[in-house]
């Protein structure tokens, strides 16, 4: 078992990176490593440096610099991964660039229309899967009835879900509500859901019920499922800080935050978002996992330990034989097998 | 000035409108209130009743039913507002049946596309104008280019603001991220804000920027709207119950959260739904204000104030002359001076 880990997309630099892969070989994983040689500094056994200092972790368009930079880190850690010499991907920062070097490299898994990046929301007590958060700006409706069993298939291979309920991210709970696109796309998955038994759909739940548990995986659009994930950040922020102000700006509030501080260390655990290792690219033929360019080593060991769990619980096949059981593989796979999409 | 009002909009009953009437009848607005006379009670001077008993407000369909119950008391109310008995409408409950019955009864004003529903949103330290909510699941770019200068229009009439800084909610800062729609809808908006002087466009806005105060008026379709207010109310819901849940966890817990009780009522009144008075319904030929269904008699009377500041401040008129001065009313306004979209 090998993950490629591109070490250039970390806000903190090459050497935290290392320090990821390092943990990660302490636990037995092997670590193809490609960023600048000389920063990496010393590795241990398990760590292999690819001397790849070629950045565009802060390219203005991330999908052009993929397309002309063929020596850049991420590019070539999944070419690796395309060709074999390693089970996953592991990088970070600009999500665009993954996507693309993704789809360029790894390849398209035979009968998805689009990967699609699914991101795990450490909401307090109902934690859930959310896709696509990115990777497709405009969908049809068989892109999110695919996103609907890839997302399950993974939270049942990865994440230990046993029957996963799966709904639609809209603007009311009637399978009436929404976009065309989207009543198209529920009745769909609600019929293919019919014949399966390893998929609960719940059917469409609104932003209100996201954070209530109402479900485990979450699909809509890459539009939608960005600003939604970046408002959900925002918002939680925002009241945690507004607290936090409440908190300080007395000495009787000075007194009492002190008090709840132990308690609320719990709680800022359970919502770091660093505990599920960042975003997975669904839909490509091997993993790639995509942490948060803030992440720390901790984070990014945990990036590299999700990669290699979805390697190990064979979380490609098991969902393209989901997709399958479903009815819901793209049709016409001989007619295009090669040819890849734009991500945005 | 006179203000109609729906009394068959509120969780609470009538006689709970009938109250804020009341209220609102005590600063010196006359109410013109429509619902079930006999549950209403005794009212003040300047409340006068119109025995108007049937109720749409648990309609599963609010549009047809709106259509279909021309004696039900919103529609009432929306044909007195469009005969001139009345210079503003206020309902509650269902958004879709306050649409339906504005635009058919009240009519759009010349010259716009759609009607939208914006929602001042009680974020703490950074209040915003959110539109569309929900009144247009799909749109145009055109319609966003209106939205942009209505709710800037209402918020410099209504809300206070100077010069308000107005943003389009999208998936990225760039220009060129969102949509194809969203990103013609930047470009119109950029160009036509260049020539007036009494709106700041600011661009895109992504979900985190909603909350850190990055603009005064949001705009968006009102598929995203819908979700990104119902995932605020969520998202601060279920942090705020975590944080109780962490003070009443343990003896130390408790201690600090009741000494920090009386600053969090500071915060808990700033991000007050009910404050606001509820969502606007702009592009009509005169103001509309749909209270939340929940909404207690403060709430309900908090809308009959905006309303009748719309009216006072001829919102309205305000609205049209600045469409007009950025060059964004329809063109061909002759062309269909009657006809009404149906709203979703």
């Amino acid at each position: 078992m090998t993950v490629a880990v591109d070490a250039n997309g970390a806000d903190l630099g090459p050497r935290e990176v290392a320090a990821a892969a390092a943990i990660a070989a302490g636990r037995g994983t092997r670590v193809l490593l490609f960023g600048p040689a000389a920063e990496l500094g010393d590795v241990p056994d398990g760590v292999r440096v690819v001397d790849a200092p070629v950045s565009i972790a802060k390219a203005p368009d991330p999908v052009a610099a993929v397309r002309s930079t063929p020596e850049a880190s991420i590019v070539r850690a999944a070419r690796a991964v395309g060709a074999g010499e390693a089970d996953a991907l592991v990088c970070g920062g600009a999500t665009g660039a993954a996507v693309a070097a993704g789809v360029f490299n790894i390849k398209r898994a035979r009968g998805v229309y689009r990967p699609a990046l699914a991101l795990p929301l450490p909401i307090p007590g109902a934690p859930i899967l959310l896709l696509d958060v990115g990777a497709n700006v405009e969908v049809r409706p068989e892109h999110l009835v695919q996103f609907a069993f890839m997302g399950a298939a993974f939270g049942r291979a990865v994440l230990g879900l046993d029957r996963p309920r799966v709904a639609l991210l809209s603007n009311g709970e009637e399978p009436t509500r929404g976009t065309p696109d989207l009543v198209e796309a529920h009745e769909e998955i609600a019929a293919r859901a019919a014949g399966v038994s390893d998929l609960d759909f719940v059917g469409n739940v609104e932003g209100t019920q996201v954070t209530e548990g109402a479900a485990d995986v979450v699909v809509t659009d890459g539009f939608t499922g960005n600003v939604a994930l970046k408002l959900i950040e925002g918002v939680s922020g925002t009241v945690l800080r507004a607290i936090r102000d409440v908190a300080t700006s007395s000495a009787r509030g000075k007194v009492g935050g002190a008090l709840l501080r132990p308690a609320l260390r719990g709680l800022r655990d359970q919502i770091d978002p660093e505990g599920p290792g960042g975003a997975y690219l669904l839909g490509l033929r091997r993993i790639g996992v995509v942490h948060h360019g803030r992440f720390t080593r901790y984070g990014i060991s945990q990036a590299i330990a999700v990669a290699e769990r979805g390697v190990r619980e064979r979380a490609v096949e098991r969902t393209l034989q989901a997709l399958e059981a479903a009815g819901a593989l793209r049709r016409s796979v001989s007619a295009s097998p090669a040819s890849v999409s734009t991500p945005s």
